[in-house]
């Protein structure tokens, strides 16, 4: 039996693993009785063994050689011959699609004897010497490692000397000038002959392909996408046919469905006289596919049938390489195709509505990232692609923004205010900024990465962003900023119009038209909505297809999801952003917002307070504030939770900054001044010093700080129980509940359970009704997550913090490091993904299972969810429903994304998973 | 059966649960046929449902109704009587020792009519009214709750009217009137008359035991004491005797051997007519022992016999307390005696001399923590107690240091450099700090707790050091330090002789004699110079017995122990004293400091670099300074390992502060100043700004650094590479190791081992010598232990950095949040001791349980070991000895510590535990 090699017609597509993609899917189509050129596949079995050992294994020469027979009998033709010359190709396939990494030879077989043979066969010598130079070039290439630009420079003076304006002109003169030309090439460049011998040819090209699965750039493209290193490659070795055979020749690609729209109806290209590689290769300009139908309409039915067989056998959209040889069909490749967002929804939902496929099935193919592209508008490609470009950054958060500069916050409210659509631009973003990112349309910053401040707040406010800009110099003071583009230092003064496109990264000067998203219309105001405002004309059908695809199969995401989908939202209007959206309560309200802005100056005297008295009195002028803040929320998601997390950050960074403080302070001394505000300064100061931390996310801050700083927590607490009867009295259904964040130790949940339960026997007492309200606890250090067994016991539900988590569990602060380190880590493979985005399985995820698979052994019915940001991400997503949570919580915008993947992490959990 | 009461005649010391720890030592007495008087423990059953009830259980009272005939029967007196009245005592009794945290009441049985059976019985009317008032003024404020200073007013006033010195002077009418007096206050204070009947008093008195269990100073207690809160006290009741029977009676406290010292030999204090409690109360001054033989020889002789008996039976140093009543002895308690860390090694010693008990129970009879106080030479205490104490702050580097103030570095090192003992006073220390710590004999700091910088520097330097001082008011421009004490401010001015005991926390004005310790001649010189040094009389003769003691025990240890124990250590010097003092290698040898000082000109010129150029020339000048540094450890280390850290901190830490800059630069330019050093400073301001983190612990370092700086761990891994081939050149036995800081992933790993690699074939072929070093990592990371299986596969070794770890798994840095929480954490019982002490087992032990299982699991020889501060403390010594790991290293100071503690953790897991 053979070991490492097999013929098309005994395989099929299930061999991916032995075949690759390439091989199974050609034995597939000839399994189907498709036309497909007569050849075999080399198994990924030789290829490991050669990654083993470094040689080729001996049986693999025997079997190729028998190979080779078989397939000179089925032609009739022998490899090398001098009338009857086989002609085969030999490409890399591994199960994983690793484009344009591996390495392809096409006519292999030919040399100075095979090249008259076949002249003679095709009775077109221009055709055999253009065969020949064809295969010259590749294998000097490929497998002799010569820069192909030396053989193209020859093509081109070829053509200069022939006034020749493409190959095609070449005559069989030229052309086999060239071929020697060539093959001088060859010897001048590597001291030995192009090898006339079509076997050698052959093992030479096989080890090539072998090889060139541990080129450095095959390792590292593994290395980012995951793909192990020791599965190999497949080897296969086709018949060639040919496409340059003269008019009635050609060769294409195909889609059986519109891979852009997802619209129904055969989609591709075609090139007459021409092999596969010059379609790719953009050599000339291919026709649209329809054009075969007017020059060989038996062809073109032909190609329409195996598609739409093809389609109804993969049950998917499928794209096609083929090539037509003097009037005969050949298809050389087929493959599940790719496509995009609104084209995987459209083609998943109307493939279900045509029977082909289950709901279900539907569902798993499309994903909530395609869904999240879908919600936001878009920059016309088209005026794009004519705008004047600045840069390109990092897209920190999705949409198309276009507006005015402005450089500072309180001129972004200002312009906002008076009507104008403004784009914050600043070196980087922090919690003063709030005001102002609330203000625009859009923010743009020179530093930071895709987790900066300016990146995660975006996001959650479904922003457009673009961040880490650092070509631009952000100078806020002259309210400008200047940009080295390739075309000059190009200025940017406030006022300026610019377009910064939050999927792309682009920052453009000037406007560029906009197109809306009538997917977001349809989640926010239903599907009657979104269709009134798709439009009219072909563009609106469409429209209209995609946003009944959408909410197909986001509906039946709802139906089959087990996990509930929550947001996080700090105020009244996030949550009813949030609900509108789909959200089933609020996962995560932080309060720290509660102490910006003028309160300030509250928090300024709680840290100043010189006695209990001082502390408590600005802490009771909070309490009504916060109060207000926590009623509007509560009512909002009447009848829904809502997990209302205590203060987090530390005290001090609600103070002005040590070392601006200090110059200030210094600069005042100098200059000998003793105004009331110096003094201030200097009161300030020395707080700032004696609470400054060299390490403020490990300092003291969450229920370190509700311990340390007497009633802090208290009022937060009491206002929470005082919306809550507020609400009641009026018939209403408030349902808060009470977060205890940056829990170590059970202890801690203790000593703050004490509190609220006094505070809640007052506040019953007060109000005649009894207010309960759960006490739970965030999960986002190690040691929680360890010791959740215990913590459990006092806690009524739990929620994971996967941002803190991450950043202990890995030990950096996001902050900090992405910047510095991330770039880098990428491009070495350590990360292909930031930590902070979809959640590290192996590490932070295991603490979450252990945390899980505790907390339940002692309280099986502790309600469990995530609040930190990958609560809104896809893979993310699935590992929660895998582990058992009851919710995710994330950003209102990341809600339908979260419905979505939530359904689709039950379905695949219970097995109908697509096998792709 | 009896549930809830047993008589002391039928329980044994094995029942310590149920009778708690001084009903089963009464119990076992008895057993013995002691002179115990009868009487019954009232069970921990009993005091169990009182606390799940708050009800006495009913089947208790009818036990202790039978129990109490019991004892009149045996006594042939009844409580109450008129005449041959029974009295009792009632005491608490927990399985565990709280010491002064629970109730006693003496003298129960006694009302208006038995106080005339006890005169007539005793013939004693003075005595029967002295101990009537005892009882209405201990049960008044033991049972009733009033103010004890309530009654001991009234007692001085009697005294006064008297013209008493003492309250024997008291006759009995006066201590009638007193007693009538006492219950006017009861009825005054309560509102309700003192009990007459017996069985109420006794009833009362056994609920107010158990009551006291849950006070909130006991429940503090067991908090702290990780004492469980359900296991409830025992009650013991028992008959009365009488020391305050006159001259032939007495009472007193004894050990059966000098608890201070060790010495062999009766050793106590004994009170004439007196009871109990004036013992303790200090009443009058006590007598020697010794005195008890010519008052009494024949009860000194029954008491010596019973102390051999109690001995010989418990097989260690026993405590007890009697009583003498007319003449005859009565045991009221015994229980294996409290000592002193000198003591307990003597006694461990020369019990097993004796052979009492094995070698192993003698080690497990003593302590690293003890080991380590006998290391550091003590102030006389006598000459203590007479010098002017200025505060008394944290102990955090043991040790008793005297010499004059300094207030910084530079002058530390100059002062030493002439000769002088210097004490360096800082704010709180820094890196920058080091040259003047290394010069001075004693670290005093006003901030910081027991790991801050100077702290953990100090500890692992073995330099006595107190910190965070608040009383000190330290000016270092004006150089001198105001201190607020109880007798008015004091000025310390440069110069100036202060005294610090580390162990204590003590700082005094002035010198201090000291004492030196022949331990830590004994550890490094080997027992001859130690028995030398000790000199001569009585005080050397119990030095030297500790000497021999000491010796005895620590061999044993190194012989039973299985975890190696190497040393903490970055020079050579330390190195060479690491090994004096028994480490077996080096477990960590930083090389930061390698980058300190001169160096630091290279550090800016790696950071300023404008190119690779700049950047690898100044490398290359580190180059021989860094192979020195490890040529210098090897060299000490010959034949044993070194495992070598690659830079850990982040770079930006040796530029300098931010917020100083600024101010500088701000400064300069107001002043209109442009030198040569303001440009400097310009330059280095924007590497500042550029490189600055928000949380530099969590930023970029370690492995980071390693990947992100070209060159940087090259230069490292070449400098240790060249150092071996040097020694391997001299017929040397160098074994470096190089380990990874901060791993996360094992990418990262992969990547630093692929340097590591190449440069080891580098320096094989310029040296002609297979240089093959192991290249292991640091887990101080969650996601390192949470990932080391995979972790494993590429590492040589793995060393916990516990200290990290520690900082990560509970979210804090141990800079930040000392300072400001753990006094309050510990005051409210959510840490009992630093988890950067003492390992957290249930957070951070679980980590490293992870880790070592699942890296055992795919590479069982992996060796293992420990570098963080807790490879020297006790407690986490027998946890990683529990795990498996091969070594801890630690300080050197800490290495007899540990060599104890390793020895102790070995008998301990194979059973030979003390029960105790």
């Amino acid at each position: 039996m053979s070991t490492y090699v097999q013929d098309f017609a005994d395989g099929s597509m299930a061999q991916k693993d032995l075949l690759g993609g390439k091989g199974a899917n050609l034995a597939e189509m000839t399994r189907l009785g498709l036309p497909v050129p007569p050849g075999f596949t080399i198994t990924t079995d030789a290829c490991r063994y050669y990654l083993r050992t470094g040689k080729v294994p001996t049986d693999l020469r025997v079997e190729v050689t028998q190979a080779i027979r078989r397939l000179e009998d089925t032609m009739n033709r022998r490899l090398g011959d001098f009338h009857e010359p086989l002609l085969v190709s030999v490409r890399s396939g591994a199960k994983f699609s690793m484009p344009g990494m591996m390495e392809t030879v096409l006519n292999i077989g030919l040399n100075d004897a095979s090249v008259q043979g076949l002249a003679e066969q095709a009775g077109d010598e221009r055709f055999a010497w253009d065969s020949y130079r064809r295969l010259v070039q590749m294998f000097g290439k490929t497998v002799l490692g010569i820069e192909g630009d030396v053989f193209a420079e020859e093509l081109d003076a070829a053509k200069a000397a022939a006034g020749a304006a493409s190959d095609t002109d070449l005559d069989a003169d030229a052309l086999r000038a060239l071929t020697v030309r060539f093959k001088e090439i060859v010897r001048e460049q590597t001291g030995r002959d192009f090898p006339q011998h079509p076997r050698e040819q052959l093992d030479l090209a096989i080890v090539a392909v072998l090889e060139s699965w541990n080129t450095e750039r095959a390792r590292l493209y593994r290395r980012r996408e995951r793909i192990p290193h020791d599965i190999g490659t497949a080897v296969n070795v086709c018949t060639m046919v040919f496409g340059n055979l003269g008019d009635r020749s050609g060769t294409g690609v195909a889609f059986t469905r519109d891979p852009a729209t997802g619209q129904p109806g055969d989609y591709g290209d075609y090139l007459r006289n021409a092999q596969g590689e010059d379609v790719v290769a953009g050599i000339r300009n291919t026709l649209p596919l329809a054009a075969l139908e007017e020059v060989d309409p038996d062809v073109y039915n032909e190609l329409r049938g195996v598609m739409r067989r093809l389609e109804m056998h993969y049950r998917d959209l499928c794209d096609v390489e083929f090539t037509v040889e003097e009037g005969k069909l050949w298809m050389l490749q087929t493959r599940v195709g790719k496509r995009t967002a609104p084209a995987a929804f459209r083609i998943a939902a109307e493939l279900e509505a045509e029977h082909l496929i289950t709901l279900d099935e539907a569902l798993m193919r499309v994903s909530g990232d395609q869904l999240s592209q879908l919600m936001f508008p878009q920059f016309d490609r088209k005026a794009a692609a004519k705008a004047t470009l600045l840069t390109r950054a990092m897209a920190a958060s999705p949409g198309a923004a276009v507006g005015r500069c402005v450089f500072d916050s309180q001129t972004a409210h200002d312009w906002a205010e008076r009507g104008e659509d403004v784009i914050l631009v600043r070196r980087e973003t922090n919690p003063d900024d709030l005001q102002g990112m609330i203000a625009a349309v859009g923010v743009l910053t020179a530093r930071g990465g895709k987790t900066s401040h300016a990146a995660v707040v975006a996001r959650g406010m479904g922003l457009t962003c673009v961040v880490g800009a650092e070509a631009l110099d952000v100078d806020p003071a002259a309210r400008r900023m200047t940009v080295d583009t390739a075309s000059g230092v190009v200025e940017v003064v406030e006022g300026d119009v610019v377009a910064i496109d939050g999927a792309t990264g682009e920052v453009f000067l000037g406007a560029v038209p906009v197109v809306p998203s009538p997917v977001t219309t349809y989640l926010t105001d239903g599907v009657d909505a979104a269709l009134a405002d798709a439009g009219e004309g072909d563009a609106a059908e469409s429209l209209q297809a995609l946003v009944l695809a959408v909410d197909r199969l986001l509906r039946h995401a709802d139906e089959a999801r087990r996990l509930r989908v929550k947001a996080n939202a700090d105020t009244g209007e996030d949550a009813h952003r949030a609900r509108a959206l789909g959200a089933e309560g609020i996962g995560l309200a932080r309060t720290e917002h509660m102490f910006l802005g003028e309160r300030r100056v509250l928090v300024e005297r709680i840290i100043l307070a010189r006695d209990d008295a001082e502390r408590d009195a600005a802490l009771a002028e909070l309490l009504p504030l916060q109060r207000q803040d926590f009623t509007e929320l509560l009512q909002e998601m009447d009848g829904l939770t809502s997990t209302i997390r205590l203060i987090d950050p530390p005290l001090h960074e609600f103070l002005p900054d040590l070392t601006e403080l200090s110059v200030r302070v210094a600069l005042a001394e100098e200059r000998g001044e003793s105004s009331p505000e110096h003094s201030h300064d200097l009161e300030v100061l020395a707080a700032v010093r004696r609470m400054h931390e060299a390490n403020p996310m490990l300092g003291l801050r969450g229920v370190r700080l509700g311990l340390v700083v007497p009633g802090l927590f208290g009022l937060q607490i009491r206002a929470v129980c005082e919306a809550w009867a507020d609400l009641r009295a009026k018939g209403k259904d408030p349902r808060p509940e009470i977060m205890v964040p940056l829990v170590a130790s059970v202890m801690e949940l203790h000593l703050v359970r004490d509190v609220a339960t006094a505070i809640m026997a007052e506040v019953s007492a007060e109000r005649g009704a009894a207010c309960e309200i759960p006490v739970g606890v965030m999960i986002e250090l190690p040691r929680a997550a360890l010791t959740a067994e215990r913590i459990a016991e006092a806690a009524d539900f739990f929620s994971f913090g996967t941002n803190d988590l991450t950043q202990t569990t890995w030990g950096f602060s996001r902050d900090d490091v992405e910047g510095a380190f991330f770039a880098q880590y990428t491009a070495n493979g350590v990360l292909t993904v930031s930590p902070f985005e979809s959640l590290d399985l192996r590490g932070v995820g295991r603490l979450v299972d252990i945390a899980v698979t505790d907390a339940r052994a002692v309280k099986p019915d502790l309600p469990i969810g995530v609040c930190g940001e990958h609560g809104g991400d896809p893979e993310s997503i699935h590992f929660f429903h895998s582990v058992g949570l009851d919710y995710v919580s994330c950003s209102p915008f990341r809600v339908p994304v979260a419905r979505l993947e939530a359904g689709r992490a039950a379905i695949s959990a219970v097995g109908h998973s697509d096998s792709r």
